[in-house]
């Protein structure tokens, strides 16, 4: 078997081929649109481990019937400023994004909304979810639970998962949002699996072995090991705060009920649990007002003196936006892993 | 000189020590209370730092007039699920329970709401807001901004303020809330501060020196250093979604232009930023289903395998309601530190 090369395609044929990927499954076009778009608008922000690479994944459970294409979410029950939403088993892309419009309407109806959702599954990059919010000039929350993956503070095995949390903070008029996505692990497991291919060791700080020890013995993850809690009590705490969002208000699968999206029983539903805030800021001031005052902040980041070798502050989000800019013009360069993985679903 | 030692008082004798403190110095009793209660509460949960240890140094304020004790908070601008507070200045402690009262009142209508303060001022422990939300059955998040004390990655000075987190998740009728206090920092400056007085130097995961770089001289805090952010970019994005919240919604300070509030003129407003969540979980399934659910979370927590020398995961909290319920029965055993604070101002 050769190790396929990196490949560039434009943003539009790989939304194309996702959908078409899907469409062929039996979802509808307002499905597999939406996932496409999802997947295309990851990729273009470079965070490769959360976009289409996963599709091929997402399509043997597809095939599987643990997750389902004949069905759309929908709102189960609601107040003025929330709703919980019943996600039928859909790709987590269909649920998050369903949800986060239905908590932008109510947000413009009251300030600020939450709709939280249960029956959910893997749904990619939170970012995406929050940015769907900043793009309509409101600041975006997405956060859900996962399958335990992550160690708390004397554990000897995972508790928590690795919990997403992401924020898109509108910036003036036709600029990239303030987009920070994050899980609440010190690094992803991602890093760790990728450190074992290379034959590397890892820093202590990043997971704990069989004896709930720290350890840089990078061929312990996943099955021997957990990841380590990002500042300790902090991440776990963080954490149990998006699972009663994510899970224990919505009515989905709360720390070990959830099923992995990619191991195990492929035949049942993971029963994600995720939830999502918008918060319509232009209403508490004027645009103009808000406009100017984030911009006042970014400019204190940007000016702040820096250590050598550093030219200028980031904010959250400006290298994936760099990563867009190029994407839109060149292409988006597709890592050999990704072009190995849409392989298996026929992308030539 | 001689050394304080430590001194035990009841939560109420230690409530009414302050409330007298701040009605002779003309703050009605209203504002008094809501500032002795925070106080009170906060000690009595053994977080002795932000308790009433402050006092004599909100009083020097009070007396220069940066701090004022003679007008209320006012709610100047709301929709159906937000409210903007405008703080006149007054203790932070009173702006913040005046805004999570409102987001409570509002919450229940809508079933979430925030409310945002400017002209503020330090608030000593954003846990005990929080509180105020979860002791009548909702979910409550509280945060603030601060004077920059916090380094983001590549910066040489402090970039954020320590902006303070804190959340309490409302658990089964009668029982104590979930809670979470924390800053975005890695440790609270507090701690630095007591390594140096101790003469011990600290670990290169805590400070920043005057060069920007890990430090592990304690000596150089706070005049030379900056606390570093807690995982990195991940602490310092938080603390810009606290920022924005905070400070930019609410028409508050932004970073550098927040003052201290202990250092520099006493003469003039911080004008600290702060923001309020509540939600009204019992709205979105019935009160009994939600407390089923949180019940199966702690279950799950308390039943984790440890590690060798530990017997039981603790909830964020725990130890601090465990404090509480021995301070209930035996009085609060006040360090030495906050007894000379204390005496002061009188207390004998």
């Amino acid at each position: 078997m050769t190790m396929p090369s990196s490949r560039t395609v434009s943003i539009d044929e790989l939304r194309q081929f996702c959908l078409d990927v899907l469409t062929k499954l039996g979802a509808d076009m307002e499905y597999a649109a939406v996932v496409a778009d999802a997947m295309a608008t990851t990729d273009s922000w470079g965070v490769f481990t959360h976009g289409s690479k996963l599709l091929a994944a997402y399509v043997r459970r597809i095939k599987a019937g643990g997750i389902r294409v004949d069905c759309l979410p929908t709102v189960i029950r609601s107040g003025p400023s929330w709703s919980i939403v019943d996600g039928c088993s859909v790709m987590g892309h269909v649920a998050g994004s369903f949800a986060m419009e239905q908590a932008i309407r109510q947000a413009r109806q009251t300030g600020i909304a939450m709709v939280s959702v249960r029956q959910s599954n893997h749904f990619g990059a939170a970012g995406y979810f929050a940015w769907l919010a900043a793009r309509e000039g409101l600041l975006g929350i997405a956060m859900a639970n996962d399958i335990p993956s992550v160690a708390a503070p004397g554990s000897l095995k995972a508790v928590t998962g690795s919990n997403p949390l992401a924020y898109a903070i509108p910036t003036a008029d036709g600029t990239d949002p303030i987009l920070l996505d994050m899980a609440i692990s010190t690094v992803a497991g991602g890093k760790v699996y990728a450190a074992h291919q290379r034959g590397e060791s890892i820093p202590e700080t990043w997971i704990n072995g069989p004896d709930g020890m720290p350890t840089t013995d990078s061929s312990l993850y996943p099955a021997g090991a957990s990841l380590q809690p990002m500042s300790g009590a902090k991440g776990y705490g963080i954490a149990l705060l998006i699972e009663s969002l994510s899970a224990i208000v919505s009515g989905a699968a709360i720390m070990w009920q959830v099923s992995s999206c990619v191991d195990g029983d492929l035949t049942v539903p993971t029963n994600h649990g995720a939830s999502f805030i918008a918060i319509d800021v232009a209403q508490m001031q004027s645009r103009e007002e808000y406009q100017r005052r984030v911009q006042y902040m970014i400019d204190e980041v940007h000016q702040a003196p820096t250590i050598r070798g550093v030219q200028r502050l980031m904010l959250p989000g400006e290298r994936e936006w760099a990563h867009r800019h190029r994407a839109l013009r060149e292409g988006i360069v597709l890592p050999p892993d990704v072009v190995g993985q849409l392989a298996t679903l026929g992308f030539a």
